[in-house]
């Protein structure tokens, strides 16, 4: 099945758009405790006509982008008797450009940093192979024989976001919702390539728990079925008996998946997308051929939940659900499950699979019956448990409210009194994603759109073009690799805002 | 006529043969006094299965090559999940290679340092764009995710010297001929690119200088007449009314020359090119095309004779004739005129322009008498004179002899006293050419093959695989750029010993 699932995965590979962004607005930096990270940036001109050893300048592309960079070298007067040898720095954010990137102290490889340095043996036009994901771009002259003109700095821009299936949203709409939707098309377009990357600046590979915040949210703005259906087909091609789907996978230059690397949640999470996919595409063709390895999945987790009826871990796999400090996931996977368990439901009775639709529908009652009895403690009105050391999480009551532990008035309760006394709050946009549908499904819309003003609309405020992988308020240096300076600034579980406005927010 | 002389130059592109030149062997390197600059080195086995970065290794690809590096990059065990970032530094001999090119101090412009830090972003083959001149390539690994393997180093070869026209020289040759004569015919075919290159390491392009020496050499050893062909169409392209031909020029990404560089001597041999080349291959079309060029430096330099009958300058022009300390150049560069001169004379009259070929010889009697009575000192025995400030120098003698001012037995009492009392004295293969010549021309057979074996054979026991760009016995860290790090060590106009071996010294 592996070559076949492979096939479809190229089958559904997607078209580049190939759009073109030219700059010649130099900018520059400068310290501001008032800016994000403390740097600001402004406008000074545009590139100097004659330049020599020693200059260096800063482009603004004017807005996060993510492709292949092309400019002319060329003599101001006399030939070019010598390579001109030119160091290129690429930065998502202005932070970027006010670090040198050899100072660079972090966990991350940092191959991941994007600098170059090159020689162009030959004046004319400079066709960089490599992709880069940048809005600044800082040149500077390390070697030339004679003064040189640089121009016509461009960018090919690489995305199989189609941005003319997006619609504009009605006249009216709240002024920061628009821009919030904008920053979130803008996060996604840049991360739809090949596959849905998780950051195009930096591990670009497929994950499936990003993946499914991305299809969803490309089903209001681009619609771009092919890439989900390519994606899913290259989880599906993962599929081994007896183990959960991978939690990610690179597909170049061919195949791989870690083995030793399973996140429980995100191969639940793989069901949710092939559900999401077929309630917004109706392909039930694609539904039917991958319905086996979704099941799979709920299946596998179905088996092995331990005799108090909690979910457990297959051994040596972990769970991810958030990154925050000291967080303890038991109960949020138990929900996971459960939101999945449901999902799946409906689409094995969409597809006529009756008795799989009832085996899960009983599994279902079961389940949560029993986890409402063993998780939740009245006198705190709360998801606090031995199985999660008691510990108080935003995380837990989330996903208990998705799962359909808790409903109504007490769901709501549960998770008000969390935002206030709880002592692990998200701390992830992907976190914030699910905060934001367990509101919706308890019909909190006016919570949730302030909510999301007040999280994502916070990025824009500090002059966010795309959304971040990290974003705790008050914590801008906040980083999980030591340095924030590898912190991608574009990144795929962030891009959800235009889901819940496009679906939710607007008329 | 531009535009007609650049087509016919296109249309003599020459064909690159692509031969592949593969290397696992590591050497390390040593300081050692009794070697070339101090610079030994050995073999040590071959590249390590599994690198991390830190990790460093030389290779050895056996002899000089030009062309283009590809090499293999696998993980040892896992993927690769960020990109492997490596440094690398090529070297034509082994004191490059003892160098941090950061502390590089000449006058050339830097970037001609042949080193890179390249990003490879997937596991596979890697084909490097540039080309590079080197036997010595240093591989750094600076970052990677994960252990890496590298393999399957190796050089596309360009050059456009089908090496299978070359005869083998006799059995029972000198042993040390042949290896003089391996080294330049490997120095010729390293600068057959896509014209007569200088140097394929640095400056890369067309000498009139040493296209002569080049395109001599290369008529007994590949015989690539195309090539020949082309270079002198390219420089026809660079012709104006009342000037010389540039010195050089550059012909990427279109033609260029600087009308500030001018060489007197260079231009003079530009005619002695076009009646070697018609003597060599006999095509009469070409030299009858190329001809008017040609006519007009002998032509030019006629015209600027002084009231003594003694060649000048045109405004702003110099001459090269050698690198030499303090070396003054009038008199030698009347011996190039009158050499090109006595050439000129039997091509015009091989073409049947019998009107110009009696001209010519006409004006050689003059000039001959006339320098011999201004310029030759009989009390000393040497062409010393007042417009050279009186200053005796091997170059002098050696071109007024090849001009035929003096011949016979005087001419070799000149020439041998010159090697024992000039003040000055030749420094450039370039020039110790011309010394064989004028050797070879008064039948000092035996002090040529003596003065070659000295000069040339030198290089090779100092370990040369090319002949180098600089020699002067006893300065190995002779510079003219300040930093012997970036001379070239495979440089055209040292090509010539297969010239002599071939023409003269073989039966």
């Amino acid at each position: 099945m592996k070559d076949y699932y492979l096939k479809k995965a190229d089958e559904n590979m997607p078209v580049q758009t190939n759009r073109i962004k030219a700059s010649d607005t130099v900018v520059e930096i400068y310290e501001d405790e008032s800016k994000h990270m403390g740097i600001g940036f402004k406008t000074v001109g545009t590139i100097k006509d004659e330049l020599v050893p020693g200059d260096k300048f800063i482009l603004d592309f004017g807005d996060h982008c993510v492709g292949k960079l092309s400019f002319k070298v060329n003599r101001v007067k006399t030939y070019l008797d010598a390579p001109v040898k030119l160091k290129l720095k690429f930065g998502e954010i202005p932070y970027e450009m006010s670090r040198d990137f050899s100072t660079f102290y972090g966990t991350l490889c940092q191959s991941w940093l994007q600098e170059e340095i090159i020689y162009v043996d030959y004046e004319g036009l400079v066709e960089m192979p490599r992709r880069y994901a940048f809005r600044f771009l800082e040149v500077e002259v390390l070697a030339t024989p004679r003064k040189i003109r640089l121009s016509e700095f461009q960018v090919k821009i690489t995305t199989c976001a189609d941005e003319s299936n997006m619609e504009p949203l009605p006249e009216g709409t709240d002024p920061m919702l628009v821009k919030i939707d904008k920053v979130s098309a803008r996060t996604l377009a840049d991360c739809m390539q090949e596959v849905y990357e998780d950051g195009p600046k930096r591990d670009r590979r497929l994950w499936s728990g990003d993946l499914r915040v991305q299809a969803l949210t490309d089903s209001v703005l681009f619609k771009n079925k092919e890439l989900a259906k390519r994606c899913m087909y290259l989880f599906a091609a993962c599929q081994k008996d007896g183990q959960y789907l991978p939690g990610c996978l690179y597909y170049k230059p061919e195949l791989f998946y870690d083995e030793g690397m399973g996140i429980s949640d995100y191969a639940l999470i793989y069901a949710v997308t092939l559900c999401d996919y077929y309630e917004n595409y109706g392909d039930k063709e694609t539904a039917l051929d991958l319905y086996p390895i979704a099941a799979k999945q709920v299946d596998l987790a179905m088996s092995i939940h331990d005799e108090d009826g909690i979910i457990t871990f297959l051994d040596g796999w972990v769970a991810f659900i958030d990154w925050a400090e000291g967080i303890k996931k038991r109960t949020a996977v138990q929900g996971v499950y459960l939101y999945a368990l449901e999902k799946m439901e409906k689409l094995a009775r969409d597809l006529g699979k009756t008795e799989d639709a009832d085996r899960y529908a009983k599994h279902l009652e079961i389940t949560r019956k029993n986890a409402y009895e063993k998780l939740f403690c009245k006198e705190k009105n709360a998801f606090i448990n031995k199985y999660d050391d008691e510990q108080y999480s935003v995380q837990a009551q989330v996903w208990m409210i998705l799962g359909g532990v808790i409903c109504g008035e007490e769901a709501k309760s549960v998770l008000k009194q969390s935002f206030e006394k709880a002592t692990v709050i998200p701390g992830t946009p992907y976190m914030h994603h699910y905060v934001m549908e367990a509101m919706m499904k308890l019909g909190m819309k006016d919570e949730a759109i302030a909510y999301m003003k007040s999280y994502w609309g916070e990025m824009v405020e500090l002059g966010a073009d795309t959304f971040w992988e990290v974003h705790v308020p008050g914590k801008q240096m906040l980083t999980h690799m030591k340095d924030p300076l590898l912190n991608s600034w574009c990144h795929a579980w962030s891009c959800s805002p235009s889901y819940f406005i496009r679906k939710y927010f607007i008329d």
